[in-house]
C-alpha cells in the first residue's frame, strides 16, 4: 500500500489550512497522492466552515490516513491545539505549528509517511515563543541529527523546466559574497548530484554553476572571484566525474532553450537563482529541502497572513510540493 | 517622407553583415521601416555571396535610402572600406567600425536620419587600435557632447513584455554595491522617465525598483542598503511627482502579473536586470540607450565571430531593434 505523505500544519494563522483544504478537494482533478495533515481537527473544521466549504474531515491515526484519503481530509491529531483566528497569531500557533513539523520527522523517520511537506510558518511567531533555529530547514536539519552529526540542508526551488539551488541563501548581498567559498560550492553541488540521483532518479547529473559576476567575470575584468573561487570548485567537481560546467555567465542561463542542458543550476546568491525560477513559474514552484535523510518539499511561498481565510489563496505551489515529493518517494534506488 | 534609420556596420568580421542582410530579406515579412547601413558596400557583397543570397545592393546617398530600401539593400559609403574575412577582424576592421558609428551620429544630428542603430562592435578590436571609452555607449555619449558636457547614458533592454534598467552595468558584483549610491539612483531613474515619455509616448511611468538584498533587505535584517540608499531613492523620486514603488524584493517583481504593474524595472545590478528579460526574451530583447539627445538602440548580443559568414546568426534582435528605433521616432511629442 502507498505511503501517504505526512503534511505540516504551518502556521495556523496562515494560508495553510486554507490551501491544505483547497488541495483536498482537487485531489482527484490533480491527481493528488494520499496525504494526511498533522494538527488539529477543530482548527481545520473552523477554518473549512469560514471558507464556506463542507467537507468531510476524519480524525485518523497514521496507518488509516491513506485509505481515509479519497472519501475525507485525514487529520493526525499532534496533541496541541490551535486557536488562532486567520491573519492573527496568538500564544498556540508556535506550539501547534512545531508539534506537527516534530511529528512528522517521526512518522517519515519510522516509515509511517514516505515524505515530510511542509506548510508555511511564521518565523517572527515562533521566535517570540524561544525557537532558536534560522528558519523551517535548519530546524528540519537538526532533528535529523543523527550521531552527533547535523546534515547540511541545501535548498533547490524546483519547477517542471527549471531546478536552481542557491549556494549563499537568507544573507545580504555583500555577505552573500563574503561566505563564498570553493569548498562551500562543492559541498553544496555535492549534495545536489547525490540527491538528484537517489531521490529523483538522474543517474548523471548535469550541473550548470553560475558565475558571480557579471559574464562571469570575463576573464577576470569583472571581478576576480569566478576565477579564483568559482572555476576551481567546477574543476574540483568535475574530476570527481561530475557532470559540471561554469562558471557561466547568470543571464543567458536560463532560456528556454539553455535550461534543456543541464538539470540544476547551482547559483551564487538568493535573487541569482530565484529570479529566474520565479519568472518562469510563480505559482508552481516547489521548494525542495536536499541533504536530509528524509524527503522535504514546501510551497514557494510565505503564511501571507492577509488572505488567510479569505478564500483567495491559491493552492498549486502546495499541489505541486505533495505531487513532487511523491514523485521523489517513488523513484527507484539507483 | 518617412526619415529612414542609420544603421552602423558594427564589427565587420562579426555577424553584422549577415543580420543586416537577413533582416532586409525580411523585410516585407516583418514589415520593416526603412533603413540604410553605413558601411562599405564590397563587404556587404562579399559577404552575401559567402552566405549564397543574391541581393541587390545599392551604393546610395542618404537622401535616397529610404526609396531605394524596397528594391535594395541600401549601404551609404563612409570611405573607409572592411576587408576583413568573417571571424578574422584585420587592421581596418576599428577604423570602419568607428567610422560607422560617428557618420550614424552625424546623420541623425543632421536630421537625415530618424534614429541610430549599431550593429555589435568588439571592444578588444577597439582598444588595439587605440579606441578610449569603455564601449560602445560611452562613445556614443562622448559624440553627443554639447556644450563640453557629456550626457548620462542609461542602458535599458527592452521586450514587449518587459524593460529593465541597470543602475551599475559592467563592474564586478562587489563594485556594483559599492558604486551604488541614492544619488545614482536617482538620476538613473529620471533619464528613464523623461525617455519613457518623450520617446516612447508614455505620459505617466510607473517604476518597479529593486531591492539590492534578497526579499529587499527584510527591513535591515538582510543588509542595510535597501534602507539606507534604495528607500531613500524611491522617497525622492516620489516627491518630485514620479510614479516610482520599492524596494521591491526582486525574485517576485518578474513574473507575467507583476511585469504588467510597471513599465519599468529599476535593477541594482547587471544580472538582476538582465537574467529576466534574457529568460524571457532571448532572442528579441532590444538594448536601447537613454538620456542620448537621439534615439539609439541596438541588438542585444556580440559579435558572434563563430557563426560570422555561415548563415547560423539570428537577425530578431536586430529586427526588434530597427522595429523600435522606428517607434521611439514616431511617438508623439509629450
Amino acid at each position: 500500500m502507498t505511503r501517504p505523505l505526512a503534511l505540516s500544519l504551518g502556521e495556523p494563522a496562515g494560508i495553510g489550512p486554507d490551501i491544505t483544504i483547497a488541495a483536498w478537494m482537487r485531489r482527484d482533478a490533480v491527481d493528488l497522492p494520499p496525504f494526511y495533515l498533522l494538527g488539529d481537527r477543530d482548527c481545520v473544521a473552523r477554518r473549512a466552515q469560514l471558507l464556506g466549504v463542507d467537507i468531510p474531515i476524519a480524525d485518523v491515526c497514521v496507518e488509516d490516513a491513506a485509505d481515509t484519503f479519497a472519501t475525507a481530509l485525514p487529520v493526525v491529531a499532534t496533541g496541541h491545539p490551535a486557536t488562532a483566528e486567520p491573519g492573527r497569531p496568538n500564544a498556540t500557533s508556535a506550539t501547534a505549528a512545531i508539534a506537527s513539523i516534530r511529528r512528522a520527522v517521526d512518522d517519515v523517520g519510522a516509515g509511517r509517511a514516505a515524505a515530510v511537506v511542509t506548510n508555511p510558518i511564521a518565523k517572527s511567531v515562533l521566535y517570540q515563543a524561544g525557537f532558536a533555529h534560522p528558519g523551517h530547514t535548519e530546524f528540519l536539519a537538526e532533528l535529523a541529527r543523527s550521531d552527533g552529526v547535523v546534515p547540511q540542508p541545501v535548498m533547490m526551488l524546483w519547477c517542471p523546466s527549471l531546478a536552481v539551488v542557491p549556494v549563499t541563501i537568507h544573507v545580504s548581498l555583500r555577505d552573500a559574497i563574503a561566505q563564498l567559498t570553493t569548498e562551500l560550492i562543492v559541498s553544496t553541488a555535492r549534495i545536489v548530484v547525490q540527491d538528484l540521483r537517489r531521490r529523483l532518479g538522474i543517474a548523471a547529473p548535469r550541473l550548470a554553476v553560475a558565475g558571480l559576476n557579471p559574464h562571469a567575470g570575463e576573464d577576470g575584468a569583472l571581478g576576480s572571484e569566478d576565477r579564483n573561487i568559482v572555476a576551481p570548485a567546477v574543476e574540483i567537481l568535475r574530476r570527481e566525474g561530475i557532470d559540471a560546467r561554469g562558471p557561466l555567465p547568470a543571464d543567458t542561463m536560463f532560456h528556454a532553450a539553455a535550461r534543456k542542458r543541464y538539470d540544476c543550476a547551482i547559483c551564487m546568491y538568493h535573487d541569482q537563482a530565484l529570479i529566474p525560477i520565479k519568472t518562469i513559474a510563480f505559482d508552481e514552484g516547489v521548494n525542495v529541502t536536499l541533504g536530509l535523510p528524509f524527503i522535504r518539499t514546501s510551497p514557494d511561498h510565505g503564511t501571507a497572513f492577509d488572505i488567510a481565510g479569505t478564500g483567495r489563496a491559491d493552492p498549486s505551489s502546495l499541489i505541486a510540493a505533495l505531487k513532487l515529493a511523491a514523485r521523489m518517494a517513488a523513484a527507484p534506488s539507483p
